[in-house]
């Protein structure tokens, strides 16, 4: 071992030279004193894969059919790539051009080839590997950064470092598999020209990049880290955990998305589980950056817990990893795609195989909770390591159950201080509701906002974001310019936007200082499940109170939900409230007009972007608007006056590129009030047979919704039935706690009840 | 028999008294004449159940397991049916109505109470069946013309007599399994004052339902039949089987689709076989319409099986019965949905009960073709009689195979000189070429109209009709006015549009007197398919020839459509060409500008419903446009010059009750002109996944497409790949028959070639 302390050494000093900051030798000597201190692990493979564990595996092959059929297909896949040789092309393209394209399959190859060599002992394998990695050592050394200059921090091999990381997040994979199978001479030469300087890239190279909490750090210093790992280089491995030493960043400056690159200096692996992770494990950013950020994660922790055990990472902040694998599973619909939260691309689900790793971890590591091998079955792939063996053998014994959804409430921030997002569910009806902070720089303004769902199918939607990931052809599949006219934007949410501009007035800068506050979340009576929220500084000077609940209720046929938004002001406002349904306008109990031309709503904010295709005037104490979407029926009755407008909106105004979908609104229009609050009740409801032909159940079930009270300190409404069942809800505005205790006199009548709301 | 028969002679005195036509004596004595001529099974029950089939079912019960579960279910729906009691209410409603609804559930639940009495041998079936007979009885003699008024033949169960000869339909089975339960006094009673009455109603009282070629009439044939098989009654049966004799309508009155009453005089169930089908079984109003007529033609037809087998029905005009299963079989998608041809609405597919019916019928009468059998499985279901049980036996003796769609060629018009509908299939590709009649009053002005789909989902979509069937918001679920100034309108569809103005000027009377005409269809050559046919009535002095080819060629991944539409004209016109493509627009290579307020294209023939949402000028001589669906890319090459508009357009304009759905099409318009050839590819290529994120063969694998020869005999088409391979297509507009010799000079090369079309 000496010689390879010299190059640490040596790649110490080499350090000093390429990077400005002081302090280089005071960093090294504390990393060589920590050294001292631990004991490492130094059989290979022993980052994800283990000596035991290959030992295992082998023992079992041919007995674990998941885990059989995974192996297969990855033989076939590698060989099939080893059969169509080996291409380290020249750095050229963006996303989805063809250098990239190749850089990217070639990660993967070398890890699948990696796991090969290790569990089916096959040279050819170890071989392949070896001649990519030389061929990338040979290229690396000669190159400058990436020609393409759009990213704040280029890369090498790619366009932005960000990709890098994630070639060496897979690639120390590959190199640990075949660590053994290397000459000294071979790894020496490979460290060298490649490793060490490939993380000395991605990490002081580019502390804009690296230096912050973000997911694109945390792909940072998971590649940093796990390739110290593999090469036992303390210093790498403390530079990952905990950040680029004694370096600070300018706090006020902003990267591409808009978000601030390192506005409280914290840095390194653990201050990024620290920070987006709320204690219940909810990121901050939402469920589908949380599915891009968990691989590297998850797979660094894998690394950390084989060869660092006494670090005990999957305990940090009271486990919060493997809660956050829960947090995340439960943040999927019906068909396990992920909630669209802040900037999400639909159709992202638990299949990805970031989740394969999520939930094969998260049962190994974790309580072997056995809904996850439901979840693993369906994935029908797992992990080929210890956890997938893990996973593969839970299976074989039949010990899987259904992975059961149930509604959950999830705190935001690093103390779970922050606001938050609950889940409620019951039968097929799934609602989301938000109330978080701004969800860095890929949150959306949308306080108050919610989602709801019918059996995987969105009811009322949620935009996503305005993106084709990975499509070219859109603007290089990158973040189009109508996510942030249109997308983030306040009315492209089922939320209020007063006097048609955005909440914080759309900046990154005030939404980032507040978050929503809980009111209360009740889900003990599955039928009645409530939660409740305020939001103070969307709008200074207005409240906005939002309480939503699922109702099962044997007068109905299906859950249906009730909507009590509680806006109070100073101020004369407008409010806009929408519903973003889908499907075809079937009736309303309104008059409305269609206009000959259309045009746009507003010009700014959002309101560009939708054309008015029709409008009327409420004329009843109810509103109400069905639709049918995907053969079922839905109806909105919603509690108006005669004042309020009632606006068809469609998306695709202003959008010279085709970047939007066509998406239909019903808009709300309040006109002039400083207090409003919008009582509304959605019955998904019915069925139709395109086949027979036959419409089941197409009305709706409600005869009226009325406001019997609304005080600062309550809300009552009827809901009555067409049967002439009469239910009464009353919500608690404020002092909600389950413990408390609440008398109320409506129209001559005492109520008495403790807990956060009555209903009867 | 003394009794029936002296009823039977009552009936005919009240007959005569109730009906204003003369020659009922004749009528009578012909009839009688027929009966002593014919050997009548006298066996109850006998219709569509047989003495025989009930043995041979009870022996195989608990052995064959869809007959099995299928009886299963229907023992549990009746079941529960019979513990909700008998209502038999006064009728009142529209379709979608209580009464409505409930009439026709109670024919539903008598057919099959019917056949769970003789499958089961329980009485409480056959008493059920009676008591709810005798509640009609007591009703029907009561009942006047039904309250609404909107039909042009009002039942007395029903608002139209279309519904009372359903229930008749039904009915009449579930009278026969109990008819030897039932004493002569009570059979007498319900074919005195329920039955005959019945008949008469839905005939000689409406014969301008009854005496038609209508699919209308078809039911109140079969309704009219079917009761007199089971009353052995030969007036009925000739009744049916012949139509009213000696009754002649207004050959120029109009029912309420615009449909002439009785053009030629035609009528009755063989009339309505003999004119409606073509040869081929291509039933002329389309699929939709066909499989609702499906049901009484087979189900009349397996009685006059059973009851008359001289008469051998499913041989009748060369078994166009049977052949006509097959080609609504393959008239249907990768899904088993029917093709939108005419009015027809999306999603009505082999799952349809009819269909069940069909395929049982066609293979216990047909040739037993292994393939229907593979379709009743995916059915999950059988008939409750002999042909059910002859599936049902196949499937369990594992004789199913793939019902295997090929490509067809569909001749259209009673004697099939009528055009046709060409469908070429390749892989996953499906285009539907229609070069047929008008379609009868359920025919589109859409001459040389195409779809076409991937894997059963539409890529070029026909939008079908304007109609939410059975959907009571939405006009009562009758077609909608939209249904005429949209769907039925020539810009609604895939073919050209001259001058604004719809083929034939929209005309029905004009329409219905032509047809398209084939050149030539071929599909020998798997890789090579083509369809190609000449409409020289739908513009006056224009000719359209339109020739489309599904071609399989290695430098491409998936099959792609050529489509070559060469229109001459002595007159200077603008042509509009559109393409419905569904999804999101990825590329185009022209440039376009998108206004700021959406106006309507046109103000009337369909063009007021349509939003110009964009619009260019062709600037090559090859105009490219890609767009995106369903995780699926897909790019049109189409030659244009520059003075071509492109026009994006979307459905919705000028639409009050949003009863369209907002679609869009890309538009390629050419003014001014005399003589034009649109000559287009379409290619359906590579894939997008939402999971990985990873976007396969996103781009088009055509460099150039050129009219290299267009003469009045002879269009050819080089097509250059990507990767410069060329492919030259010659297409024989006339003379273009297998045998056909061909020479032609393109470029100073010499061609020759036999056959309709050459391809290199």
């Amino acid at each position: 071992m000496k010689t390879k302390q010299n190059i640490i050494l040596l790649f110490a000093l080499v350090a000093i030279v390429l990077t400005v900051f002081s302090c280089k030798k005071e960093n090294t000597d504390d990393t060589n004193n920590k050294n001292e201190t631990t004991t490492t692990n130094q059989e290979h493979p022993k980052l994800i894969l283990t000596a035991q564990g290959v030992k295992d595996i082998r023992a079992q092959l041919g007995s674990i059919p998941i885990f059989d059929n995974t192996l297969q297909a990855v033989k076939e896949e590698i060989d099939a790539e080893i059969a169509s040789g080996i291409e380290v092309p020249i750095p050229e393209d963006y996303s989805g051009g063809y250098t990239h394209v190749r850089h990217k399959r070639n990660w993967v190859v070398l890890q699948k080839a990696g796991v090969l060599y290790q569990i089916l002992d096959d040279e050819k394998y170890a071989k392949y590997v070896k001649d990519m990695l030389m061929q990338y050592e040979e290229l690396y050394k000669t190159l400058p950064l990436h020609p393409k200059t759009r990213s704040y921090a280029r890369g090498k091999l790619f366009w932005q470092c960000l990709n890098d990381s994630n070639w060496l997040v897979y690639v120390s994979q590959a190199y640990d598999c075949i660590y053994d199978y290397l000459s000294e001479e071979e790894r020496n030469k490979l460290e060298t020209n490649l490793f060490r300087p490939f993380a000395d890239h991605i990490s002081v190279d580019s502390p804009q990049f690296y230096q912050r909490v973000h997911n694109h750090s945390t792909w940072g210093n998971a590649a940093v880290g796990m390739i110290g790992l593999v090469m036992d280089d303390q210093e790498l491995i403390d530079r990952a955990l905990y950040g680029i030493k004694d370096l600070k960043l300018d706090t006020k400056e902003k990267d591409d998305d808009g978000g601030f690159l390192n506005k409280d200096g914290k840095a390194g692996f653990l201050a990024n589980i620290e920070e987006p992770f709320s204690p219940d494990g909810y990121y901050n950013e939402g469920p589908y950056y949380q599915r891009y950020a968990m691989y590297p994660f998850l797979v660094f922790a894998e690394g950390l817990h084989n060869v660092k055990p006494e670090l005990k990472i999957f305990e940090y902040k009271e486990g919060v990893l493997l809660k956050s694998i829960n947090a995340l599973l439960n943040l999927s619909d019906a068909d396990g795609d992920f909630f669209p939260l802040n900037d999400g691309q639909k159709g992202m689900s638990y299949y990805n195989d970031a989740l394969v790793t999520a939930v094969d971890v998260s049962y190994h590591f974790g309580t072997q909770e056995p809904g996850l091998l439901s979840i693993a079955t369906k994935q029908n792939k797992v992990l080929l390591d210890d956890s997938g063996l893990a996973v593969a053998l839970g299976i074989k014994n039949g010990k899987a159950k259904p992975f059961d959804k149930k509604s959950i409430n999830l705190s935001d921030g690093p103390k779970g201080t922050q606001g938050g997002v609950g889940i409620l569910r019951h039968e097929d009806i799934e609602l989301v509701f938000k109330y978080a902070a701004q969800g860095s720089s890929h949150g959306h303004y949308d306080k108050l906002s919610y989602s709801l769902y019918e059996n995987g199918e969105e009811v009322i939607q949620d935009y996503g974001l305005a993106r084709f990931v990975n499509i070219e052809q859109k603007g290089g599949g990158n973040y189009l310019k109508e996510n942030k006219t249109w997308a983030k934007q306040t009315i492209a949410h089922n939320t209020v936007t007063q006097n048609e501009t955005s909440h914080f007035n759309g900046k990154y800068d005030i939404g980032s200082q507040h978050h929503s506050v809980l009111n209360y979340f009740s889900s003990e009576n599955e039928n009645i499940q409530v939660v409740s929220a305020k939001e103070t500084n969307a709008y200074p000077e207005t409240q906005m109170l939002r309480t939503m609940a699922i109702i099962k209720d044997e007068d109905f046929e299906k859950p249906y939900m009730l909507d009590i938004m509680k806006v109070t002001s100073a101020n004369t406002n407008t409010y806009d409230f929408p519903f973003y349904y889908f499907g075809q306008v079937l009736q309303t109990n309104f008059e409305y007009t269609t206009p000959q031309t259309l045009k746009p709503l507003g010009n700014k904010n959002g309101y560009q972007h939708l054309y008015l295709e029709g409008s009327g005037k409420a004329s009843n104490e109810n509103s109400k608007f069905s639709w049918f979407n995907k053969n079922k029926f839905y109806t909105l009755t919603t509690v108006t006056n005669t004042n309020d407008d009632l606006l068809f909106t469609r998306l695709g105004a202003n959008d010279p590129d085709f970047n939007l979908r066509r998406d239909p609104a019903l808009i709300l229009r309040t006109n002039g009030v400083k207090n409003r609050t919008f009582v509304s009740v959605l019955e998904p409801h019915g069925s139709y047979s395109p086949v027979s032909e036959s419409a089941k159940n197409s009305n709706s079930s409600i005869k009226e919704i009325q406001v019997v009270l609304d005080t600062e300190a309550y809300t009552a409404i009827t809901i009555t039935n067409v049967n002439d069942t009469v239910k009464l809800i009353i919500t608690a505005n404020s002092n909600a706690s389950k413990e408390a205790n609440h008398t109320l006199k409506i129209n001559d009548k005492n109520y008495e009840w403790s807990g956060s709301y009555y209903f009867k």
